[in-house]
């Protein structure tokens, strides 16, 4: 474990840092033979990129993939796929007001202590720029798994929640505004709300929630590497994420057993779905559903007190552009990562 | 990735289904020369152990652990720790009823899917009694960092909450009632609740929430292994969880970045910790805090509907003795996880 | 990483000192419903055992297989399979003259420089009986892939070479002699080579050689994890061992490029088989054959100097009884670790 | 395992074929703060370079590196290190013939058979020109771990053999000829050898010898991570390697216990060194050595019989340059995969 890996078969390492010369990865385990679909991964790649819309940071990212290898006349060679994403628009200057500060709730302290220093350029190795790489390597495998349907959309933006079960909503509608919320009336509110804490220079959190259709029975390993743990790590790995819960969640646990136990009907399948698709860590056929809960982005434009590396608390301003509410852009990134943990899983588990 | 190890550098494997011979584990990376305090040990198994008080379940399991090797003149020698906990109790004809029967929201159903047939005697590899394995291998890790530590307590039981901060609580008071609860007020009105539950042969859920202190700056790895994305795979992968938070969770995407942000301290230290003690996915030094939320256990006294191998819907009751709420017992078992993560990043990240 | 596992998805953990209470193992990523046939793995252990003839070691180990999980009604299930193997007979005060001593050419130096102190009974946990946990694994690995047939045997004992092609020899004939060399004639000379170097109270190394019949093409990794590479791992972890050769081996960098091709039949088979049976790394279907050198067990009957820990050179004699010859017992030992080897291989590479 | 990554803390995963874009990889868990000596990794790569001399095959590959991430201000971030080479100068069309052809001993092949098809030009991913990449990680792990002396050198070229012991030669020479080989009389007539061999339009193989000085002791874990275990395993995974001996190595099997141990002086040092500077699979801090056999490469000037996709054996006679004998070239990619083995030992073995 360096930290910059995840998976066993289908394996995604990363690099890059914000203002370096170039972010990518290497997925190594693609199976080959699939016929790569370009705009689709372009597509993702658009729906995570900042300035897509007036309620996300207007910063510019081309994000341009270029790929390197593993890939031969269109299709998979199964051979390990390297890419690039350039980062063509950094201007260093930008950031050498922190150049020495630690601003509050970012990962700057903590780098200067582990490492000693830090490319001080932005959030460096910690931005949430580095999840390009895994949208690249989550549309590969999407497009691995076809007949798998993952949906990720936002049900919550701040204090407003859209409490629909997933299965009244309407998931066509989830590109049909830009908070990718696919109830209209919520996502009109979501948008007003995040339109006012932009002009406050303040940023507000949100969830995430998540559904994945057609997920064969089988999929997970006991004991410690349960199908949900999993997701759960994936999750839990994406920048400003702070919960995890799937199926009944937290609510479960105020529930009794003889209200949450899932009955079955005589093919396997079972009248409610409590359990989240997943029994004993292995997919059971049913639909996954999970949400993630993220914490608003702690670069605000207010003032706030900073830390410098000798020890003086000193106000500091947020320059640049913002990001008010990060969920709307994380919807492509949960997505990435369910689809790379069950790519996983699948070459794991469809074995001897 | 076979399923049944956690651990990069401490590594833990566990193997054992409920009512085979024995369960038991491999600890393979603990330092040599740590004196090992049995009792200590004994203790944790203890606060696990079926039958500890009137309010969880009566089976007996007597959990005596057998060390086989890796321990030499009461110190570990550096070489990989077997031991063994023999199953003393278990009579298999207790369970006859459900060789040809899928319980509801049990492993039944998928394990006979994924593996074509199953050990049916009790939950076979499923059950929750493989924790036990988890609580020795945690028990050694708290005693290889001696200096952080890990109280674990619960928090919610079905709908009852304890919501005072963790800094108002006294730990000490955990272990003096049967619900592991340090407010001992909540406690007696879950301790009455859960009674009623258990006359009601019904189960319940609950929240048992994990405060880990003295942990030192800079545990914890970017990207994927971030250490609270480590302490939530962990923790999801203990039976029945549902949930995992840490920080400021699920409310924390509520709040406004101008309120969730830690401020400093001259020293590094924060003024407030929404963060739960770990930045960018690394420990800053503050208290690492966290909840893990437990679904009521499925096995419950009364008559439900379960499905047969040959697709008949028929009912079934519960044998035998019932646990009507996990989470007093979950509590050991939450720390050990955290104690088997710290002393993972701990020996990758001491490095060099 | 922490030393005692072996493979990715057909995963073994051993533990266990020579002295201790039992040695063991975990065997995790066995498929399920394999029916296991507990002679064929009796029969393994008995050829490994000390004292099963008058050319080896006629130390007494019973080596009783336990095991203990993984196994429901003959069958094993899926789960890990774990197993004990109980060291009844080992009296510790036979070691107490090595305590405070490092043998030459022995670990214990290396292992007190590395762990502070060490199980000085025996060799601990560098004793070559840990092998016995190896057998085990790769006795199950065996049935597992019941299509392909591995052959070890004994090629050079010290001076004495057997060099006839090994597509000349009579595999039947390897049980048929103490030597396991299937030329009897070489055996005849072997076996008395042996007796006059036990005598002596000498030891000496020899050469395994092992063939591998009916392997699929395609097993194997580009580009670390190639499948001789991992071959030449496992047979290179096994204790003695100070080579590892295949298909032409060291004699083929003698040769030219225009000797050493394999030509291909129209079938994708080849004329001649210097490769070995792997090509790139990856399996070509044609038999995998490879050689792996022993150097002469360290311990002698003869007087030899030793160093103490406190710095001082002191003459030391070994006692009770020693392996003349450790070939002879190596050869289910090399047969175990490449039926692990494809286990693992085929589990990871029959994929989507 | 996804085949293409080394190590566990000193993590090298590498992508690219022969004629894609490009090749690279990523370093990932390279501490911080080392001071990069960009013109030593130059240097490194300039060793492995096709064209450097008459006798080395006259293809052209620039290699020059480019940095993409993990290094800041001229140090090491602590950040993982990506990097690529791009291929300038290749021209596919040269490789036209081969689309449908096997050549014998090469991976077309088995390549085929396993992915159904393959990046035909070059050897795509099974070629050689992916060494490059694993110079970059070596040699940034050599600067990594200054105080170790990494030296390989040529041993033998075919039937030709140095056999002076590595104490009497004088490394500071390797460099002084093209062959790499430090006795220079040895040195002219391989030298001669190879010029006749390229002449006839036929390559030969040879040997690799190295040398590792100033190990600490206690490097590489029991049992199944033995630190001669993962060298070899690094050496085989190099392209055209047929075998790996350590310390005595295959001569070390003709020997007896009583000449083959290595008697102590006081100070825990050896009299002799036949264990190769490891015992148990430790290093002892006695000179690390070992020999690394390499067969001639496949692709020689001279016409011989291919397969071809349909079945049909067809005469084929080389194109373009070739490489007479590839261990002259072998000699940095033998010291970097060294460097790398010792680099993921040193942080892990240097723990709590």
């Amino acid at each position: 474990m360096a930290g910059n890996s995840y998976g066993t078969l289908y394996k995604v390492t990363t690099f890059g840092e914000s203002h370096g010369e170039a972010l990518g990865g290497i997925i190594d385990g693609c199976p080959s033979g699939i016929e790569l679909d370009l705009e689709a991964i372009e597509f993702e790649m658009s729906r995570r990129k900042p300035g897509q819309s007036a309620i996300v940071t207007q910063r510019k990212e081309p994000d341009a993939v270029q790929f390197l290898s593993g890939i031969f006349e269109g299709k998979t060679t199964g051979t390990p796929i390297g890419f690039i994403i350039p980062n063509t628009n950094q201007k260093s200057d930008d950031y050498s007001h922190i150049k020495d500060n630690y601003r509050p709730s970012h990962a700057d302290y903590v780098y200067d202590q582990k490492y000693g220093f830090r490319d001080y350029r932005g959030g460096g190795r910690s931005s949430a720029r580095e999840t390009a790489s895994r949208v690249v390597a989550g549309a590969i495998a999407k497009q691995m798994l076809p007949e798998i349907k993952i949906n990720a959309y936002v049900s919550s933006v701040g204090p407003i929640h859209l409490d629909t079960p997933y299965q009244d909503l309407d998931f066509s509608k989830i590109e049909s505004n830009p908070v990718r919320c696919p109830d209209e009336k919520s996502a009109a509110i979501m948008e007003e709300y995040i339109r006012d804490i932009r002009k406050q220079g303040d940023t507000v959190g949100g969830v995430v929630s998540c559904v994945i259709k057609n997920v064969p029975v089988g999929l997970g390993e006991p004991v410690f590497d349960k199908l949900h743990a999993e997701l759960g790590k994936a999750m839990l790995s994406i920048n400003a994420v702070k919960g995890f819960e799937y199926g009944s969640g937290f609510s479960g646990s105020e529930m009794k057993g003889s209200e949450h136990n899932d009955l079955y009907n005589p093919d396997g399948t079972t009248k409610t779905n409590l359990s989240g698709g997943i029994q004993g860590g292995i997919s059971n056929g049913m639909d996954i559903y999970f949400r993630v809960a993220f914490k608003p982005v702690a670069t605000i434009m207010q003032t706030q007190d900073s830390l410098d590396n000798k020890g003086n608390i000193t106000p500091m301003t947020g320059k640049g552009r913002h990001d008010p509410c990060v969920v709307p852009r994380a919807v492509p990134i949960v997505e990435a990562m369910a689809a790379i943990v069950l790519a996983d899983f699948y070459l794991i588990n469809k074995t001897y």
